[in-house]
């Protein structure tokens, strides 16, 4: 069923819902779900409503203009998605393939709403899988001299299949700023500790090092301070004085791919609001 | 902050929000949460919209006279609560403890929307703690012989204290019926299995026959069949082969208190709607 | 490193341990992992030690030799398997491959102490993944009318390979009783419940039809009694009022590819004892 | 039953498994239980070994004397404690009871291997709980410039009831280097924190303001270093951008009563060893 997505976020006053979904109601949306959010200490007001296009009376063009009036009167920050309009998704990754392969398992059997024309690597080890998926693969090579131009050559890349999303599957190179700036929200990293805690290099080694009778994973969008973006989602699993790093490697694996998974499909689906640097996931 | 609750279960239909949000803010609710549910398989819809009663227009009566057009023409049942009016619990208990511990404290930090007026036990086990906490303690002796006569008294109880909610928290005897009937959806139990699993007494022996790697509690409403009503709330714990049945029960004590807990809460704080069988619980 | 593992199952005696400890300690074992279960209702022991055999002093045969006067004194029942000797593994798949392509994974990362040089299918669908791993793919279309024959066909590719151990990776058709003889405790299957609730076919609806809040999934051995079989891993996953029978789907699919693999690995690496229809899993 | 449980920490070497267990047999020990653990980074031994006393050749000072060559030759570090011999836990709290409660509770349905004589509070609100409880309560209030002088009361309070565990059960004082060095490994905290994440006062503000999906809680050994003692247990509880700093709260008061719990009840069961900052927890 082809869906528009409605994603609102403004100042909480009285009848923001009455004149939303009047509005809606007006124009024949037939909603099928809808959910919103009151942040009662920042006085913050979030809505995401989905409703069929089957019946529904404005193109993009006339909801815009029909609907802006209402926007302004609420101060609403609003954007209007499609369904049927599958976002272009690039994977970046490094020599550990376990998200990738997941990823591109979960895209095969319709699980993520995109789609992945381009996978994007500094090493070689992808190729033979992305090009098993039928998915073109563009080795480029990262070098501390060279970074500026590596990173032009990235977003030359992502420029040409037009992406929408930077999904960073266990991708071991740290973004410039300049890069970050270019796709705002719009990057998903994961990374393997349960962050706050052992932000940086070798966090299973640190988990270790501290005896943590739990490891976590964490997906969270990226931007210029390192691993510390908003959180959208986060996991966990036990361990023991048995496990080795080797074995905390080993089960972080599974937990890394099930929250970048989760985060990549939300974002996909339109779930994911930001505000002061966390997220709002609506189920 | 004194607020009202209203829950709404009708057949979906569109222009339903539109109706019901506008219908609210021009009485002048401040709403404060408001979630819903639609049903597509079943073409149903649920809502539950919290508002601050500070400057909203009606009185009940009022707001009964005037909701009740708005209700017809979207055949909508409806409820309205009012967070002021704390209902007053009964808690059934036996011999073991755990769960009755963990419901008195919780009430006494302000985690339960109610009263707890009274307990009865067909044991003297629960009797020093209930009266601790202030609480009158009715002792009921149920046999199989005298059932239908200690029923009778439980009943007096309830009816004295003017019970809303029955909750049996390890109470081991079987309510019949008739006692059923006097309370719909109106009394939760906890089970000590993960239900459909290991219905019927001795669950954890059951568990422990079959060998299973987690063990799990439920929180269900009653109905006349025995384990079978609407479930509230579900959780396990893992256990391995070193546990014994002695084991099982000591970790499911924990299970039990915890689904018990979340259970009474939600249906205090009106997040439970039921139906097929089944339970919406808004978080 | 090259080890081996010594698994022992007898009834429990006072002077086990140092017996044991004494002839491995006397020959010149090092000891690296050991561990042990004593099922105290059953007066049972079960014991598994892993030992380098760099500097070991006995061969296969000499240990058997020196080993029997040891075991005949305690009746224990044990079995001796070397790390270096990885048994070769068929995975049995249908139409869904998620369970399939996380077990390739793993395969290829080194989590799994096996060689799979062979996958059967009863349709085609798994053909492109398993020849881009470089491994045979069989396929074997099964059917009421001819069960017996397409049965017999399957057990010749399993001869031919020489294969010790087959899983059931999503595998939808039930093996008759005579295959399962052929290999004893050594067909794993996944069943997408939680054991033992909901056995049998389609158990996503009837857990959406219970209403309840967590899903499971089990690995187990497979017997000639349907799903009942001992249990060697379960997990579970969180659902809500919101999850439709298509999101159960979707959420199980990671609970099947998690305990199906865990159960793998145990099994390959030896850390799988079975009595009373259960099973102990050394960690 | 009446056990002992020998507790021993060694480097690793040959025979080491063979010679206890010989040991043990020859003097009639009849195992109950018994785990090891390697660490292979460090090349150390860890065993714990519960037996029966029934029919146990030696009393503790003969013990002594025989198992001193062995331990010499073996450098190993031991002790020997005995199941009958409760240990004598004082609890210290201020205002916030629930572990409190909950350490009763379970105290009176036997969960825990223990004597509890008395409770230390800087407040008096847990006065009427203890008491019930039949358990003496020493009010010591606490201020910044009599800290010495109230700690040498609490000291003396210890002394009076002879001691062996103190368990901060929410106690919100930071106990002087000198106290903690008076009870080494000996006091158990919990703090309400997935440790090392949000070290320090308010965790939960911190967590909520940071955006983490999940929240935790950790129980520890105390040392001089705040925060930073070995990691006895910890868990996490799922949140939502639903759960406002109160939720965290709440649902951190579970997360803390089951951690803390488990700590004390394997402490006090003798299954915690201590290296390197982190624990071997024996279950």
């Amino acid at each position: 069923m082809s869906t528009a997505i409605l994603l609102i976020h403004c100042p909480d006053r009285r009848g923001l819902v009455a004149a939303i979904s009047t509005f809606l109601y007006e124009h024949g949306a037939n909603i099928l779900h809808a959910d919103q959010h009151q942040d009662q200490r920042h006085g913050l007001f979030f809505m995401r409503v989905e409703y069929s296009l089957d019946g529904f009376g404005l193109d993009h063009r006339q909801f815009v203009d029909r609907f802006t009036p209402v926007a302004e009167r609420f101060a609403i920050e609003w954007r209007l998605e499609y369904s049927a309009l599958r976002p272009a998704v690039a994977i970046f990754v490094s020599r550990h393939l376990h998200c990738l392969v997941d990823l591109l398992h979960r895209h095969a059997v319709g699980e993520l709403a995109a789609r992945i024309p381009v996978v994007v690597s500094n090493h070689e080890d992808a190729r033979p899988l992305v090009e098993f998926h039928g998915i073109a693969f563009h080795h480029v090579p990262v070098s501390f001299a060279t970074k500026a131009a590596d990173e032009e050559r990235q977003l030359q890349v992502l420029a040409d299949y037009s992406v929408d999303l930077v999904v960073l599957a266990r991708y071991m190179q740290v973004l410039s700023p300049g890069f970050v700036r270019r796709y705002p929200q719009r990057i998903i990293n994961v990374h393997h500790s349960f962050l706050p805690a052992f932000v940086g290099a070798r966090p299973y080694h640190a988990a270790f090092d501290r005896g943590v009778k739990l490891i976590g994973a964490t997906s969270h969008y990226v931007t210029d301070e390192l691993d510390e973006g908003p959180i959208i989602e986060q996991d966990v699993a036990r361990v023991s004085h048995r496990d080795q790093v080797d074995d905390l490697v080993q089960k972080g694996r599974d937990l890394e791919r099930m929250v970048l998974s989760r985060a990549v499909r939300w974002h996909l689906e339109h779930r994911v609001l930001l505000y002061a640097n966390k997220t709002v996931v609506f189920d």
